[in-house]
């Protein structure tokens, strides 16, 4: 019989942001947590907290103790945005000026390290007895999601980037840090060690199918993206999923073709001719399949994890909508 | 009596570099660790591990459970050290090419990110038992040091800033991780709070003390600065404690002096006649004196500490070593 009640994902999304709507951040860097609430006062999808927060309630937890972890991993996580967005040059975010365009660069680098000090402080809110296991494996991922944003920067200068190299790469800059957040998750409800490997494992799955969707909408994508143009990634010559596949299965003619076109200044045309060239080469159709791999493989652990059916409702909705989503 | 042996500094400073030297920072950040070995290769006097180490030796410690935390608190000031040779647009740190010259600057921010998450994980090795206590102050300790950076980046741009916002900027930017070092040192090994709190008070005035020597030092210093140049704060405009009092002393026709000579494109003109404006003003005896109040002010705190003045002598010799310094 369960005691504790389970949550929708509309509700635990509404426990958090009434927890964290007024946030105030620190009693001392008056002037570095600024443009802190510049970004958190525009924020997206809240995933990481939500998969956080479902996690701790499908497996019983108290509530009240998952919500400070699950405001450090999103601090975690914009901390991440908003270096990434320095080293990438982007201007916008969620259609508004990004961190470094708005109060400069030197600001926006110590924002992010701010954030990370943050970050660290509302994890380290949880149980003394949870505590050093919960740090240890955090650190192990963001360790490697500052080694995924390395191999994408890398990644830019490179045509030849292997299937493999790619998907590391996604994992590490994606995947982990969900799979950790569902975790810390279980690991504050005090889940077993068997349920917090299959949750973690669920969260890696979860997150390769999420990135290579997020590639797959970039170019083939018919809804609104969020302050996002459909075929950004074409433009800027950015190492996709469909990029890396394409070029894997491209003859040396469609080589060419690929590196003639990366150098094409006309935008509409340039997205025109490498969706083109993608549909030639049936990357579409692989690309599908191996997003639907990885959501199964997903599904898969999440369904041997030892709880009631029931409570799994929540994750498994959010693993759809995923899924399914089409922007 | 005694039963822990008391090490002299020479000996705290082997036992870390013995424990460091051929460190293996991860197994699986392969790209984003080259810059920190190349960083950590070239590191100077190491005085924060060195405070911590000599903290939890007095209060008789078990040295090995202060070796990790030592390196922790080291890579999280390489860390801004990094971040803020960016933000300085410092090309040389140690006769060396700065981490953003050798690897450019995107880079440069990863491997600062990485070195507080290496801090992190450092520190988070010590005893459960005290670990919720010792990260709780070290965040907050944390986001200090981030807003001292942040004050001083925001002095560049000003000539007014008063003596009481010049002391806050270095007491955040450089006592508080001195007093956090000795503070953790001392928590290692079990000292009581009020020890823990006194250790904390020696390390804050110290700092002070060691910030306005280094901004003397850069004046009217005659060592050897290592991978420094005499005169180089003035050169930059940089607002060092001098400059706060020079300008604080100033009647309008010496401010106007000042600020003419902020322009001043003859280097060794613009320090002739800085330096004796200087003197004029009585700049020199000030600061000497202010100096030498935070030592004392720091020595006091170190005396009240409820252990053997024994044990208390090799901090004392740091603290002396630090005040008359010559370089």
């Amino acid at each position: 019989m369960n005691t504790s009640p389970l949550f929708s994902l509309d509700d635990l999304l509404k426990l958090y942001i009434q927890k964290f709507r007024d946030v105030k951040l620190s009693d001392t860097n008056i002037i570095a947590d600024k443009p802190i609430y510049y970004f958190i006062s525009n924020e997206g999808k809240r995933i990481r907290p939500l998969l956080l927060l479902a996690a701790c309630n499908m497996f019983e937890g108290d509530m009240d103790k998952a919500l400070n972890p699950a405001f450090g991993i999103q601090m975690f996580h914009n901390f991440t945005l908003v270096h990434d967005d320095i080293m990438d040059k982007a201007d916008i975010r969620r259609n508004k000026p990004t961190v470094h365009k708005k109060y400069g660069e030197s600001n926006a680098i110590i924002s992010g390290d701010l954030m990370m000090i943050y970050a660290y402080d509302h994890l380290s809110k949880i149980d003394n007895s949870q505590l050093s296991e919960v740090l240890s494996n955090f650190n192990i991922t963001a360790g490697k999601i500052v080694e995924g944003q390395q191999m994408d920067l890398d990644f830019e200068t490179r045509n030849d980037v292997g299937l493999d190299e790619y998907i590391k790469m996604i994992c590490y800059k994606t995947s982990v840090l969900l799979a950790e957040s569902l975790r810390i998750g279980a690991s504050v409800a005090n889940a077993s060690d068997l349920n917090k490997e299959l949750i973690y494992n669920f969260g890696i799955n979860l997150g390769l199918s999420f990135q290579i969707k997020d590639d797959w909408l970039d170019a083939f994508g018919t809804g609104e993206r969020f302050g996002k143009k459909i075929g950004g990634d074409i433009i800027q010559n950015k190492k996709t999923m469909l990029f890396v596949k394409a070029w894997e299965l491209a003859d040396s003619s469609a080589k060419e073709k690929i590196k003639s076109l990366m150098d094409e200044e006309d935008e509409n045309l340039k997205i025109k001719n490498m969706l083109a060239l993608y549909s030639e080469l049936g990357v579409n159709n692989l690309i599908e399949e191996l997003m639907k791999e990885y959501f199964y493989k997903g599904i898969d652990f999440l369904e041997k994890i030892q709880v009631d059916e029931e409570r799994k409702k929540p994750l498994l909705q959010f693993a759809n909508k995923i899924y399914y989503r089409d922007n």
